[in-house]
């Protein structure tokens, strides 16, 4: 028997894309990790999740071991609707739903918007996991570039005034990560953010805003899509750049007619016992505290990574100044960053090759995404000597071709 | 704007079926339990879990709180390989997914093989749960009954026989709780399942094997079909009804092309701390103890429930002997146990009314399901006179119309 012989009509076209997860370097030991995307270790609350577990054991026994669930997990939306209370966006319990992470809510959401006749419109470069999501979905998509101040809205608006003049079909979606964005960190403008939600309402498209880094500012943080654009915008959060990514806890928050429909796909019900044990700990601890100094460790460790950079780097190569989130990214003109990566990890650093963010791989050839959230700020200074002698190899080899 | 305009086309027809979890009864304060599927919360390792999650943090520290997850995570890997040894059942690393549960299995696996032309052969009755994932993908269906002996897999072959007579369509799978089934209680023989396996290889068709209940016997265990049927095999399997069900573990073992593409889709990722949290509990535990000391429990449940059905109940109600898992079968001749519902809730019982483990719902009309699992064995016995006093009123109501 031959097993793909089996498999569905609908997934098949999907299989012929790269396998999933491909991005990521196979890291030797010892190597200073700048392409992990995870938080910084000492901001990971580990006594407090273990005090948390103790407690909600101690209160609700084996309530978080059912499906009945616990009463911390109602406490746990309220929470998340806090959350997004200070970031100016009011939800309730029936516009919203707690996912597995992120990802698992941009899937649900792909699950019921696009099927294969859908165009989505996407950032470019983007979060990778998000391409791959949406290329399980359909084949077809539109690209807009990503620049110091997020995605180019005028190029959004010449693309979608194109279409609709040769009769083309419209996206039904744009995903974006409006705030401190994955790979480029770069933020979109308020400007951009009101063309944006003019752009919907005028081609009549919906918005998928990512806002995992929303919380994780140097300065201020923005106003999310969600509470300009109302019922057009499909809000994805999550925990994991804020608390853990381990926990798996993310949320959907769109109008009730989304909600009940993404439901009905979410197929691995809840999970009491984790979303509890998060509960626990939020309601334990003194979250703006957390927050204050995971701002402030982020921030310093962005701009230490920005002048080890600048001092390490041959002065040909480029970055944007982030404001937040977890990444900076990086051009290296003229050189191959995947080819480069094995002499990177040889070196002792890792980093991700910049095509896995780009629709077209080509586009991204030249361009890597270092992220300074999980590496110590000793590793950090240590692994940007290390990429700079493997840039400096590269670009002084690649010059001499 | 209309959210539903905005629909993916592959999920209108799903939306077209009942909501998942009507079955669901609301269950007031105070009433006794005996629709909840959940372990006895006596059995429920809740200091374990503490302790396990308190020795995995002190070991481990943050690691379970990343993506790079934790040397646990492959301990449980290992220790889902040892239980399905035990049950003569041999898989490796690539022919084996961790999922949130048994229910994100059976998704997964509809997700991978079932698109609208697909035909699912279903048992007849069967898991509400997987009834409602089966429908979000295709409208074709063949249900056979279960008898005393499970899956009647002479009516099978009849239907299969007729099929191919008239050029329909043939099952790509089938969906089977061999042991202890849900929600019938009962079991498939040996010759059964040598039948099943035979019928298999002469159709064409996979299976679809949901185990959740296979170590939760009174006597003996049985061998799965899996290690029958091998390749054919897609088998699956859950620490819900063993453990706890809100740690959502459940596992695939499948050919690795399977869990390939399976793994391709499932997008809520690794749940590191739960995971990781089990496998530290597990490994502390005596399994051993743990399993023979439930099937004692649930054992004497059982005999505790049957007997006082025979004691409460109007002589013409019936019902299967369960010789492991969770349920008594109930059948209540001429009695609509939907109706009934409002009646015994406000008793102070709940019940499961059969006619949701039917895809066609009239079949099921005259059926209940009683779980003996989550009940004390006071619950029990003051539930099924509860029960008793409102089938006794409903049939004597039905039988004087």
């Amino acid at each position: 028997m031959k097993p793909e012989s089996y498999f569905s009509k609908e997934i098949k076209p999907a299989l012929e894309n790269e396998p999933p997860g491909e991005w990521l370097p196979k890291i030797p030991d010892g190597c200073i990790r700048l392409s992990s995307g995870y938080p910084d270790r000492g901001l990971v609350p580990v006594d407090g999740v273990k005090e948390a577990v103790a407690e909600l054991l101690d209160e609700e026994k084996d309530l978080p071991f059912h499906y009945i669930g616990s009463r911390k997990m109602e406490e746990l939306s309220v929470f998340l609707q806090q959350l997004m209370n200070g970031c100016s966006v009011s939800v309730n319990d029936e516009e919203m739903l707690i996912t597995s992470g992120a990802c698992q809510a941009i899937d649900l959401i792909a699950r019921v918007l696009v099927d294969d006749e859908t165009v989505v419109a996407l950032e470019s470069p983007t979060y990778m996991e998000a391409l791959e999501i949406f290329q399980n979905y359909t084949k077809h998509f539109i690209s807009v570039e990503v620049d110091e101040h997020g995605l180019r809205t005028d190029r959004l608006e010449e693309v979608l005034k194109d279409r609709r003049r040769n009769g083309e079909t419209l996206p039904k979606v744009l995903y974006t990560i409006p705030s401190f964005q994955n790979p480029t960190g770069t933020t979109m403008t308020e400007e951009r953010r009101d063309h944006i939600i003019r752009l919907a309402e005028e081609y009549d498209f919906l918005i998928i805003e990512d806002d995992a880094y929303g919380n994780v500012y140097f300065e201020k943080g923005m106003v999310p899509l969600k509470s300009r654009g109302g019922d057009r915008v499909l809000y994805v959060g999550s925990l994991s750049k804020v608390v853990a990514p381990g926990l798996r806890i993310g949320w959907i928050a769109a109008r009730p007619e989304f909600i009940r429909a993404l439901s009905w796909f979410k197929k691995d019900l809840g999970h009491p016992f984790a979303q509890a044990s998060v509960a626990a700990f939020l309601g334990m601890s003194d979250l703006d505290g957390h927050f204050a100094s995971l701002r402030k460790v982020y921030k310093e460790k962005c701009r230490l990574m920005l002048s080890e950079l600048k001092r390490e780097l041959p002065s040909e190569v480029s970055w944007y100044v982030p404001e937040g989130g977890y990444f900076v990214w990086v051009r290296v003109p003229g050189v191959d960053t995947s080819g480069m990566l094995p002499a990177a990890l040889s070196e002792g650093v890792s980093y991700v090759p910049g095509k896995y963010f780009f629709l077209d791989r080509e586009e991204g050839i030249e361009y890597l995404r270092l992220s300074f959230s999980y590496a110590s700020k000793q590793d950090i200074v240590e692994g940007v000597q290390r990429l700079g002698r493997v840039v400096e190899a590269a670009v002084g080899f690649e010059g001499g071709k």
